[in-house]
């Protein structure tokens, strides 16, 4: 294995799907790439069994940090965040990717029956606290594209920050074009590199590489669901925000995704079919799909999402689902 | 004027869109009933600025209430919306309406700029509290729900709530149909009345006439645009939630609307021209719009808002724009 490593970060990664992305990524991506794997989530034993089930992988060459954090707690978020990136240097790595998984299914419900606490705390976690992951991992990576743009002497595409101030996204598009037009937020910038379709030696495809963000999204990201309400609406939430990013990203080196992983079989579903506040056909529904075997495997549903990010093949910003 | 009074209840009603829809609920609505106004902001001189210009109107059947509630601090949120609800019995009304609209710009920057402060700030008004609004307005009507129930001794589709567990809503819906087929959540039930098209007396149709949400939100709830992730988050967290409430109450006497009032010539929009954190070519946009006279006049949204209010012509939980 030859050229700078992997990093990647993934949040809730003590169990579910989290874990299997952090295993798929070792798997697929750790065979052909030294890695840093950060591993984040409320509970440290958990974090540990992901790390121990990786061991033993094909992880040689891949580093693993547990960082238990408790990503829902607003009032220590940042230092958190702050903490658990701050032995990273992105410009040590060939290419950094986050797999912002980490969330809750929170209370199922009709709307009028939520309470209070539990609906905040779904949004914090749920909302507040993804994006602010993805602004922390952004910032991360900034002094590689920096350092890359000075190595160039080229335009990256990436904002500068005029002093003193807040910065200024530069967009490729036409200012006069209307911000409703149906294009108008589309990217206009070619395909960006594939591993796949890389361009001759290891070296020069990597210092092409976009970084990538995925947002793990859902369904109900774009389908209201009775007695989801809250739930739905967080989903809807981070795509949207990261829709919004990857329109401010469009000549950088920074991909987005959402990726709705499917019904996975997992403790989440088991909630669900449980959840008395939760509406009877929709448990039925679930049901009877765990009773035929038609829920996702997570290991399969996370094989695909590290493809994804791997191959690129997706639109900039888009919600892509395992049915897809 | 006959029949029970109209309860009206307008969020964020000290200035802009909020004043107009009070202004405008009191001139289209108040020439036909009676009603009570209950304007909420945060700004104690900016409603009673409100309150001042609605007197004068036809307003001699209006009672106007203010009161100042910071719908933003969420530690005193449920507090104060118990006490702003407190003197108000659904029963005594013939139909109760919300205009969901506090709701706040926030930081306009790319979301590696945004600060963690403002991002909260941010998503706690636009997500937490607007939808918290919802639900508390929700419980606020339960009570004529029930009423109207004995009084038919009929289904009024409305959710029974086992005791001591959390509610489970009842669905008119097939249990097996797949909660992803496309058109699972659409309403089943025939139009509901409208005041164009009642069923004779005033006081028969006023017995069937639904209540009604309106959730203010915004282009931006459907269409990403740089530099403006956490507003357009928020206000697809909103739709979304609303959606899916909408999806809920399918059978019962709830309306849901999603209304986008379109670029309002209105403090916000001198704001995001002056913003140096928003993206150039939305500036220049905006700035353009107000160059030409394109921005819409708040009054005129506001009349729109009103109208299909009255008219009930729209799909319940639907996203409906001023220039649709």
């Amino acid at each position: 294995m030859s050229g700078l490593p992997w990093l990647v970060i993934v949040t809730g990664a003590s169990r579910g799907l989290g874990r299997c992305l952090a295993q798929e990524a070792v798997r697929s991506i750790g065979k052909d790439h030294r890695m840093t794997l950060l591993l984040m989530a409320r509970s440290e034993s958990g974090l540990m069994e992901t790390a121990a089930s990786i061991r033993g992988m094909n992880s040689e060459d891949v580093t693993i940090e547990v960082q238990p954090v408790d990503l829902g707690n607003l009032s220590t978020l940042e230092t958190s965040l702050q903490n658990a990136f701050s032995g990273l240097d992105a410009r040590h790595y060939q290419r950094c990717v986050l797999f912002n998984n980490a969330g809750s299914l929170g209370e199922l419900a009709p709307a009028m029956d939520l309470s209070f606490a539990g609906l905040r705390e779904a949004v914090d976690l749920n909302i507040t606290s993804a994006m602010w992951v993805t602004c922390a991992f952004v910032n991360l990576i900034l002094p590689r594209w920096q350092q890359q743009q000075q190595q160039q002497g080229g335009d990256s595409g990436l904002a500068e920050r005029p002093e003193g101030g807040a910065g200024q996204q530069q967009q490729s598009g036409d200012a006069q074009q209307q911000p409703n037009s149906a294009d108008s937020q589309q990217p206009q910038q070619p395909p960006p590199p594939t591993e796949a379709g890389g361009s001759g030696s290891e070296g020069a495809a990597a210092a092409s590489m976009p970084d990538v963000v995925v947002n793990i999204s859902s369904l109900a990201a774009v389908k209201p669901f009775p007695t989801w309400a809250a739930y739905c609406a967080g989903k809807a939430a981070r795509d949207m925000f990261h829709a919004a990013l990857a329109a401010e990203h469009r000549a950088s080196q920074l991909r987005v995704l959402s990726y709705a992983p499917g019904p996975l079989d997992t403790d989440m579903q088991a909630r669900i079919r449980a959840a008395d506040g939760c509406a009877p056909e929709l448990r039925a529904f679930f049901a009877t799909m765990q009773r035929d075997g038609a829920l996702v495997r997570p290991s399969e549903s996370a094989a695909r999402c590290v493809r994804l990010v791997r191959e690129g093949c997706w639109e900039c910003g888009a919600h892509v689902d395992f049915f897809d």
